[in-house]
């Protein structure tokens, strides 16, 4: 039996586009004898569909789909995912679904059983669990064919109270296929791989797992698909963040491809080919081509512009050089040093006189008051004014520069330099930055050094320093990471050992800043928990600190 | 049996605040000889707490503030809302349970069966959903203590698989008791109160009916708790949108109340009281006072205007006039006129120089390209930047006054109009603004009459009006219930009547700014369907329309 993982990147809501793809990799597949073609979770629909799923004819657009597919099957077999409709009364109406397709029709219509409904996901919105258990029959062989999480139900404190290959083994099936939908963050890959070989070895069952690949706005999905055997040893390896198909003979596991060794890559090196990937498929999938950011000599829009210029090409990226008159002769020449080293367009418009022009117009409502961060915010908002006024005149994409650390304690200005479409690196904290670009810089220098070695600054006052309000990066990034993507109290970080005002200071300024972050651009998700849809914090409340 | 119906207004994560109204209330209604004081659901935290969930220093908070009331009801009885620790290693570690209190001690752990998932809920997100359902006893009575959802599950197609009451009835409980947070919506007070008569008609019971009041950020909870006899018939009713707590005698049930009968309010006027709640609740739970907003002359901004001076009194209400070349006279009389009328307080700053300062700055880059939606939105913007100057500059905290109509389609400028903390009328049409307004003007003209007649405009280019861009509203609205609220297609939409290019255009329209909707302020939700996190729409993918 010759499967052939089909590692693909989906288009959400775009049935034609999805469907000929699949379609052209089975008529290839047909014609190189392969006998059952996998490809991933909702492939029909691409994932995450969202509250498409409560549009009824998008529910027939995929069940259209479906059959357009199993038509086109025949001589061949394959997997693929869409929504199914719940026949019962009572429950949800759909299930999210494996069909499992062969020689033109509808062999087997398995249901997802866990589902994922925390951090991003929200299945349980949409899906009812499916409570029954059935191996699928192929070519002699006994199918477990699950999806997704269903293989995900692992350890001392499991999130779910049925466990799907439970049940399914006891049908003694020959193997597992599981197709899945599962985004990657810098600890996904090995997390993933660890809980797919407890499944081969709980099981003494080889796994055939298709992922999907892919950027879908603030979600990045990195594929990785790969064969293990029943002992959890792997036996093929696709490629990460990239489309890929691979054909494996079942018959013959652990000969053709016995000598797969996976090269480790550093999370950063991960990160980057994730921003890459996510700003690549925010324009392409939405129709852009050119973008433009501002370029302040900083360090974070620094690393945008490059990743922007790998993504789409250096010609399509216009950056905006904006100095103000706390702006230092410093930032001007390092802009100008990146976009000579990157061969992007550049244009400079300063923003003195319009921030002179507001200041003189609320001179009277002002009241001489003393200067504040009005004033800064003026700045900034005067850029983002200039920026979105480029956008919508020449037809850019603004790119959103904000980083995570700036992002968790409220260091941006709402409608200023949180200005943009997508917030490239949004979740990656300041000292994650240095690495990326260290990482960009690994053979010769494209961003300049002097912009990788000076402090910090948003340079909204004279001498600005980030340093004068917020603590050091690396102390701050710390306390962040234990409270946000730890989950853990006030009392816990300051029992770490961190100073009890500085923890008391950073979370408070995380908590005050939510009602910013509720309006801020989805942000390219590379952690466990990152900003946006997989961090529901209420905005009116009080917060513990 | 002297029951109390404990009608409260929590604040989220306050648990001293919350605690000891809580507490204070036992000790009163001790005083009074009731036996049994019940109180909302999730009572002790204020709902929805989202993610602090997953915070486990917030569950032990919760822990202590059950203790510390439990410990407080000596001689009395109550039932409080908290979440409960999942004791078994499966399954998710929280259940949103009802804590039955007697005399000191906890008495019962009831668990909620039934967790929406859907819409503005994530319940599915942390609880575990009970299996397993046990009367409480109490008195000599038996009750049928369940909380919110779990009496929802009727009609044809439920949408969970288990109704806990078809369980507990078999126990033959004397009476139903149910703790809820339960949102407003326009529909919601009849569609509640017909479930809740369902319920006692099929199980033959009476039923104590507690709900939350009072706005956490979007959601706005309108109480309405009330009592019900075994038919169904109205005992007891307590207020819409404001705190209340009724004793009520369950040996003499039909007696004391049984002349309560409802009045009728319409929509309009349950929409005008949700959203002063809104804002109000909104400010005083932040710990802010004072408003500032655009006033333009048109009906969005007045109304929101008139809103904000019943909610926080027009001495906290700063109205900003920002005229520009294109605004008419007529605008800055009719916002005088409006100002004059509440008694708020104005300003007045024009934009134009602004407007033309960034335009000059621009021009370079602008490469004498014709005029289009860029000097627009310039002007927008410029308001934009002011009016968050201000709030930088005096804490003034902004009002949004985009309507539903226009958020939309998209007609509206991010980072200009489309700027505020909280969106007041983002969930009402443009229709329903008029009606608002009226309401408004009900007993005297304070929305200047000339505001409510004249034809829409932004007012952005020279003699421009809504209806150039747009369909009329009335038309407008219309498609955009049957798209938004009822999730029809295009087709079904054009199958009722409505011409087939103005349907797909405007479908297009909505399609098209999803990704402005994304960085919308929060909305005060008034609809059964809202714009925000009751509606999760991909950005990047292709719509069907």
């Amino acid at each position: 039996m010759k499967i052939a993982l089909a590692q693909l990147n989906y288009h959400i809501g775009n049935f034609d586009y999805n469907t000929n793809k699949i379609i052209e990799v089975l008529n290839q597949q047909k014609k190189l004898g392969t006998h059952l073609v996998v490809f991933a979770e909702l492939s029909v629909c691409g994932y995450p569909p969202r509250d498409f799923l409560e549009y009824p004819s998008f529910v027939e657009m995929c069940d259209k789909a479906v059959q357009k597919i199993a038509l086109a099957s025949t001589g061949i077999a394959c997997i693929i995912g869409s929504p199914a409709k719940n026949p019962l009364p009572k429950g949800k109406n759909l299930f999210n679904a494996a069909y499992f397709i062969a020689n033109g029709k509808i062999r087997a219509t398995v249901k997802k059983a866990l589902l994922p409904t925390y951090d991003v996901f929200d299945e349980y919105r949409y899906f009812e669990p499916a409570q029954q258990f059935d191996c699928v029959d192929f070519m002699g062989y006994k199918i477990a064919l699950t999806v997704c999480e269903d293989l995900w139900n692992m350890g001392d404190n499991p999130l779910y109270t049925t466990c799907p290959m439970d049940e399914l083994i006891k049908q003694q099936p020959h193997l597992m296929i599981n197709i899945a939908a599962s985004p990657f963050n810098y600890t996904q890959q090995k997390t993933r791989k660890a809980i797919l070989q407890q499944n081969c070895q709980k099981y003494n069952l080889p796994l055939f797992y298709v992922n999907q690949v892919g950027a879908q706005t603030e979600l990045i999905f990195d594929g990785g698909s790969t064969v293990l055997d029943k002992n959890g040893k792997t036996l093929a390896q696709l490629n990460y963040f990239e489309e890929q198909i691979q054909v494996f003979d079942f018959e013959n596991m652990g000969l053709a491809f016995a000598d797969v060794t996976e090269t480790p890559t550093t999370a950063t090196e991960q990160i980057y080919h994730a921003l890459v990937l996510g700003i690549r498929d925010y324009f392409q999938k939405s129709g852009f081509t050119k973008a433009t950011l501002g370029l302040s000599g900083g360090i974070d829009s620094a690393l945008v512009c490059a990743l922007a210029a790998e993504a789409l090409g250096a010609d399509n990226v216009l950056a905006v050089l904006m100095p103000s008159k706390h702006s230092s002769n410093h930032s001007i020449k390092d802009a100008e040093d990146l976009v000579k080293n990157l061969g992007c367009k550049s244009i400079t418009l300063p923003i003195a006189s319009i921030a002179q022009t507001f200041e003189d117009i609320l001179k009277p409502a002002f009241n001489n008051l003393p200067q504040n961060i009005a004033e800064e915010n003026l700045q900034a908002r005067s850029r983002g004014v200039l920026l979105m006024a480029l956008s919508n005149k020449l037809g850019y994409v603004l790119l959103n520069t904000s980083n995570k650390s700036e992002t968790a304690v409220g260091y941006g200005t709402l409608y200023g330099d949180m200005c943009g479409a997508i917030a490239v690196i949004g979740d990656c904290y300041k000292t994650q930055v240095y690495q990326l670009c260290d990482f960009i810089n690994r053979d010769k220098e494209i961003i300049p050094q002097n912009t990788i070695t000076k402090p910090p600054s948003a340079e909204l006052r004279p001498n600005q320093k980030d340093s004068d309000s917020l603590p050091d990066y690396d102390l701050l990034d710390k306390v962040l990471f234990h409270y946000i993507e730890e989950s853990k109290s006030a009392q816990e970080i300051m029992a770490l050992g961190y100073p009890e005002a500085t923890v008391s200071r950073i979370l408070n300024l995380v908590n005050n800043a939510e009602f910013k972050r509720y309006q801020t651009p989805p942000i390219l998700r590379v952690s466990p928990k990152a900003f946006g849809m997989g961090r529901r914090m209420p905005i009116v409340c009080k917060y513990l600190v």
